[in-house]
């Protein structure tokens, strides 16, 4: 029996993602050269894509590695010489921090309890710091920071670069791509692909900085530096072979979300979240593990269980075949997530809650 | 019409690669866990079907990267505290040589003309060199390094690590995984499937100098690092979500291989490049580029042109839908290179040599 996954990643596969992959193959792209004229169109394709979709400037680049976690080390690696600082909420932001110090940066962060987010007016950001790493959304806890306070941190410190990881919630939040520099996603969560491909986009200011940085002796990489991937893209090529198939389809995935329309998908997201927590509100087997309704994540749900997660997730998947994750790291026992990502629509979030009632 | 590739890479995907993807598929691969057991089992197979395909010792780990040229640099931040040393000729040879250098190694070489190879007797190695830098197979040029060469470098330089750069010739070339350190190579080559997916294969004591060079305050990386990766390998797990499809599809495909035996691959890998080297020996259209036979590769034939490349490759594409690759970088016009992988069959080689026969 087909199962559904509500699980934060790797999750359920958009309803379109496995034809995309057929064409592929029927399009026998697995053996074309990546110096081709036919992969150029379709990584010029994917980044036309992925420009209408998330609102993305001219200016930016648009670059493909392995992973999002990838990107968190390429990163710091091409625009921290010195310093950089880190809001940490959970494990995910925390990695993002342990990097800039395994890379022999001085690494600064501000700290919140697991569950807990972040608004502008409380942060201060050291003054040497050269980058300041943000989340998006902490896959692990369920908390969001709103592009607003994104915006508005960024605004205030107008000498430091600002980089958002969108893992697990881009396509949904509307960043301002003139205001933040940079942001990071992989194609396993919201996008609804199998996981193996990175995107990363920066802008013009972090390429000058890390040729800046290459001048000053300092090692930026190899063939995924900043300056590197930034030659390359100029002919749509990568300096890799690189997942082709994967970079194919996330092209497609973006267009049929185009089609949709990025308003109507960031509703959509909002409408079944709603139905997520009120369900939580009112029932006696969860509560909402996130207390700030402003800090709530729209696209991972994290509650709070009054039974054992295992038996809650166990009876859901036996009677209907519908998969939600357990918490994360220590709250495994104690919390589930429920991945609200645009692969899942209404009916099957109805439906989950419905399961959920049951119990 | 469906197209044949006899291109070096990305190439012809191996007969079963296709319903490979396809039952991973219908297994909802592209959803499940990377911390699953359903995981962990999938990275165990394809471990040990590489291990009876390579003979690798069960000592030594086997890691999963975005791209063999990944590899390239994580070899050299974990293994080279000061100085690599390097057999360049050609590209891709030369690519593993300038990263030590943009990782602000001090890197020594021995370099030659393209088309031409090394043979132990000739090499002096740098005394003060960590790390040895050997290619099996020049993709670019069609040379190969013996095996019986590679171990004897080593074996008169057991203080130092040999590293063979196996991307487009494993698992065709039969290597002594006790005498060598590590090898790495891409599944786009000789596996037959879509690029994204590097394989590196590391032995305890690149491990041990890894861990003493991050004692020595080295920068040896962040999730890639040689010791992050080893602590996920004994679980049978990966630092970052990896792509799970790929990890399945070569499980399978090693898999496959194994039915069919490595000594018979390897057998009618050189059955077909003989086919192919005696083709060119012959015939008035092109003649062998590699003058001297133990260096010519079996993976990958490079022959000169009598007409432009463009044009044979042309009309046999047009006449038969076989597609050759052209020559690399500045021998585009001049020559045609041949790829001689598992993927392609006697019978597809001999048709293709029958059509170069009608030009």
């Amino acid at each position: 029996m087909r199962k559904t996954y509500f699980t934060p990643g790797p999750a359920e596969l958009y309803p379109s993602v496995e034809k995309h992959y057929q064409d592929a193959f029927n399009l026998q792209l697995g053996s074309i050269s990546h110096r081709s004229a036919q992969f150029r169109k379709i990584y010029q394709h994917t980044a036309e894509q992925l420009r209408t979709l998330l609102n993305i400037p001219e200016s930016h680049g648009i670059f493909f590695t392995g992973s999002a976690t990838e990107i968190w080390e390429r990163v710091i690696q091409n625009t921290v010489e010195h310093e950089s600082f880190h809001l940490v909420n959970g494990s995910f932001s925390k990695k993002f921090y342990d990097f800039s110090n395994e890379l022999h940066k001085f690494a600064h962060k501000m700290e919140k309890p697991f569950g807990e987010g972040f608004d502008y007016a409380e942060i201060t950001v050291p003054e040497y710091s050269e980058l300041i790493c943000t989340t998006a959304n902490e896959t692990a806890s369920g908390v969001q920071m709103r592009p607003a306070e994104i915006h508005k941190l960024k605004r205030s410190n107008k000498d430091k670069f600002v980089v958002v990881d969108m893992v697990s919630s881009a396509p949904y939040p509307d960043f301002d791509f003139n205001t933040i520099d940079s942001a990071l996603f992989s194609v396993q969560k919201s996008f609804g692909m199998p996981a193996g491909l990175g995107v990363w986009i920066a802008n013009p200011k972090m390429l000058e900085k890390s040729l800046r940085m290459k001048t000053h002796e300092a090692t930026i990489g190899t063939y995924h530096s900043l300056p590197t991937l930034w030659k390359n893209f100029e002919k749509y090529e990568t300096p890799e072979t690189p997942n082709v198939l994967a970079i194919y389809v996330l092209g497609k995935v973006a267009e049929d979300m185009n089609k949709t329309g990025i308003e109507t998908i960031r509703k959509e997201t909002e409408k079944k979240a709603k139905l997520l927590y009120d369900f939580a509100e009112k029932s006696s087997l969860v509560d909402i593990f996130v207390k700030n309704p402003d800090h709530r994540s729209q696209t991972v749900v994290v509650l709070n269980t009054h039974k054992p997660a295992s038996e809650i997730i166990e009876t859901v998947k036996n009677a209907s075949d519908l998969v939600i994750g357990s918490g994360y790291g220590d709250f495994k026992a104690s919390q589930i997530r429920i991945a609200n990502f645009p692969a899942v629509n209404i009916e099957q979030v109805e439906a989950l809650i419905a399961e959920m009632k049951k119990i």
